[in-house]
């Protein structure tokens, strides 16, 4: 994710306590050297860009590189790590500098992408591309940044009339804190597309694990409150990486804005920071992630350090309704939902209020604080109470702000908040969603996730599956290595950010197939 | 320079034992801290560009930069050295990288001109230009590459929507050998624009004077045997850094190639190396260099060492003589003399040869060497006989090549070779070559510091000191601080590498002013 509003007079809460105990928690990141498989030749394939196969990998000792020639070597699979590699001159006694660019890519089009071209929204600093000159030959360069890919350019923009330059010892040392040799096979009778989603799925959040949950490690490399959700409770059926989920807890808790709000996301480097972007949603997400967390491993110390700063969140979003129980809706970018434009959030945000308040009763009854769990479920009924006003029986949608709008993510939200409390009329209101097909559709993987969970959790598995696959299987097919963080099959270019070119390619809140596989059809 | 010739079937002969000479005389660098003196713009006036005053350096502080935002320092002279900067984010925490690129200029149409835009022959990477990525803010960058430059650019390519940077505590460790506490102030009767030539001068030959004499610090940052012998003349009238002409002279003679050829240049990183390529004038310059070091110095042990190397250039120099005692003209690139477009090099080689024999037979006189003192006295009469082949008594000037070409450089030559061993004659020479002024005209200051030396050493101080403020007296109005390795008053863009971008403005060839003033004009 990449918002940019931020909130008014921000101050950060630090409790040393908590950023004591996720500091202890900080994984050592497993190591892995991966070196190219081939060189490719990027084509265009009628709209899309794919590799193809150029030569054996041993053949690159034997290129030799001056002014304006390029190799692009494929890494077989998308990695996130360290590249390092030695530069060796051929001819005479190199009297100029070598100037090189790198690029890598995610996909293919990466590496196509001009980035002179760029005037997206957000970071240019984004684009994974380097200009390096380097004075004395041979060299090993070892680059020093952490980058995100399965394909690297290297161009040489010149060395000189004189000499070349040889490409070798090429090595990725890639990086993550999740072991896959935790994660178990699937049963044999899993459906094969099943299976390659699967393995997708899981090689996306490996590529996330690192230090923290990161929403993408190409963009933003950060913790985001919303992908932690998603990739907690993938963790919990695959990598087995809890105590990653409660370093993030605690961070986040350790870590609040002004009122003990939790934050939408968090930097650990060069110090723990929490953002200064709040957001309706994914503050209420701390409540549902230490929900899960607790139901996954019983870590009791952990419920009890950090379920004040759950309760927190329910007071500051319960005071958000009106007095018919309604979230008010705001002008401004105030809960995030999904990237699609124009979604009016209203109607979801007053899903997710219930969704986590049904997460905050059960903290309260671990604990058998009466007063909470009356208080809670006082919120609960009159949030339920205000969503059924937003429910327009005639046209059988719930309703999002002034304009009355109806999106694919309010109905989504509404269910999953169980709202009807009624397994029959939810599956009812999805089937309906779908027959009617409202304009305000769902844009990216993890609101497409909550769909999913929401069919698969009404009894509608066999549309559940079908939709994962007219989804996460038409990326398969578009060639993903990883499921990316933007995805829409009716418009391929979709970005919320001015240009594709900073899309995230393995994106967090995208591992939604292992969770769906893993929990529901097995 | 920059030349792309190579020899044929190129071997290094490495004499260990001058190795160690010269490597036990590599200096330590002097390391002087340099901050930038003002916030300017570059702006144009009429053809040329220059410098104005911005604001204060104390409001860099002030400048918050973002996406396309830049700043250009003025260090306040020329300096060679390695450059860090603090970078400190204001605004929300970083929530991308900063993305920067950094130009450095030894003059101000460097920050101006479009790296995209070269096509120069000669390799891309020594136009002073990075891009850098910053993940984690704020950030100490210190570069790791030298720079010789006056101006520094940094424009930030992209921050964030969120935040923005300052540019703190930068600073520049300047290096040099040379230290300028040795040299001699002017008389205080000096005339004035004679003291700031003199000044620029110094420098110019400091900024090259660094473990070795570079030819000039921006490019080529090596070791031109050309280069060499007039910053040896300049360095024994000023900064008395003899130590360092001997390592240069020890690491010529300890890596010769094929017969014992002195190369054209020699590179010591990563290792010491001579270039595969050969000069007829550059490998006899050896000659005179160490002919003018014994001079200065008296080193008895480095003339014993040497002279054998020294002798081998005048056997393999002697043997391009004709029956006539002519030297052989090539098609090849075999000899430089100067930049001139169309400049045939036999005349001005045969000059140099009966100039580098006159030294051979100083050195051989040294020792007493009565056999080397006869056959070199054989070769000086056999070459002046020739060089009087060349003389067109009609035209009273000396001839070059099978078009009998009369240029500029063959008459300063047979002047400095004394061929007519008559200072009258001499002196008419030049007057004639002046009043007529050949079309192949001189274009380098090296070639203008033989032209401004044979008139003095000829008794036309008066002309010497016109001339050399009608040539650097002019770079100077054009806003030199150091010598240019090219100019030409009447065409401002000459440049033999097919872009200006890659000229090197502070080049050692071109520190003579310091060496006529001081050696002839006090």
């Amino acid at each position: 994710m990449a918002i940019t509003n931020s909130i008014e007079n921000f101050e950060m809460i630090i409790n040393e306590d908590f950023i004591k105990k996720a500091n202890a928690l900080t994984p050592e990141l497993i190591q892995t050297e991966v070196i190219p498989k081939q060189i490719v030749n990027i084509v265009q394939d009628e709209k899309n860009y794919k590799s193809v196969f150029q030569a054996n990998i041993d053949e690159l000792k034997n290129i030799k590189m001056g002014r304006n020639d390029l190799v692009v070597l494929d890494f077989g699979n998308h990695n996130v790590g360290y590249v390092k590699f030695r530069l060796v001159p051929v001819g005479s006694p190199p009297d100029a500098p070598a100037y090189i660019r790198i690029k890598f890519g995610e996909i293919p089009i990466e590496i196509i992408e001009d980035s002179n071209e760029y005037d997206g929204d957000i970071g240019k600093g984004w684009i994974q591309e380097e200009f390096i000159h380097i004075d004395v030959l041979p060299a090993v360069i070892e680059m020093p940044r952490r980058y995100a890919f399965r394909y690297m350019e290297i161009k040489v923009i010149d060395t000189s009339p004189k000499y070349k330059v040889v490409l070798e010892d090429v090595l990725c040392t890639a990086v993550t804190s999740g072991d896959i040799s935790k994660v178990t096979h699937l049963p044999s009778d899993m459906e094969i597309d099943l299976v390659e989603m699967d393995k997708i799925a899981l090689r996306t959040i490996q590529g996330c694990m690192q230090k923290g949950y990161e929403d993408g490690p190409k963009r933003d490399r950060r913790l985001w409150i919303g992908d932690l959700r998603l990739q907690a409770q993938t963790n919990y059926v695959t990598f087995h990486n809890d105590n990653l989920v409660k370093h993030d807890l605690y961070l986040y808790a350790g870590l609040t804005m002004n009122e003990g709000r939790v934050g939408a996301c968090l930097f650990t480097n060069p110090k723990y920071q929490v953002d200064d972007t709040a957001l309706f949603d994914y503050s209420l997400f701390f409540v549902s992630i230490l929900y899960d967390y607790y139901v996954a491993t019983k870590d009791e110390e952990t419920r009890k350090d950090l379920s004040a700063t759950a309760y927190q969140q329910i007071e500051l979003a319960a005071r958000e309704m009106d007095e018919d129980g309604i979230v008010k809706d705001k002008e401004t970018w105030w809960c995030f939902i999904d990237w699609a434009d124009g979604l009016n959030k209203q109607a979801g945000a007053q899903g997710i209020l219930i969704y986590a308040l049904r997460h905050a009763i059960k903290l309260a009854e671990w604990e058998n604080n009466t007063e909470k769990i009356e208080r809670y479920n006082k919120y609960l009924q009159k949030a339920i109470t205000g969503a059924m006003k937003l429910w327009d029986a005639e046209k059988g949608f719930f309703i999002s702000g002034s304009e009355r709008q109806i999106s694919w993510a309010s109905q989504v939200w509404m269910v999953l908040a169980n709202v009807f409390d009624d397994k029959i009329k939810n599956a009812q209101l999805l089937e309906h969603t779908i027959a009617v097909n409202p304009k305000i559709r769902m844009v990216t993987p993890y609101m497409y996730h909550h769909f999913i969970e929401a069919l698969v959790q009404n009894n509608r598995k066999e549309e559940a599956i079908k939709f994962m696959r007219s989804y996460w299987g038409e990326m398969v097919k578009d060639g993903a290595d990883t499921f990316w963080e933007l995805y829409d099959p009716i418009d391929k270019n979709v970005t919320p950010y001015g240009s594709k070119m900073v899309n995230s390619y393995c994106h967090a809140w995208s591992c939604s197939p292992s969770y769906i596989i893993r929990k529901y059809l097995m």
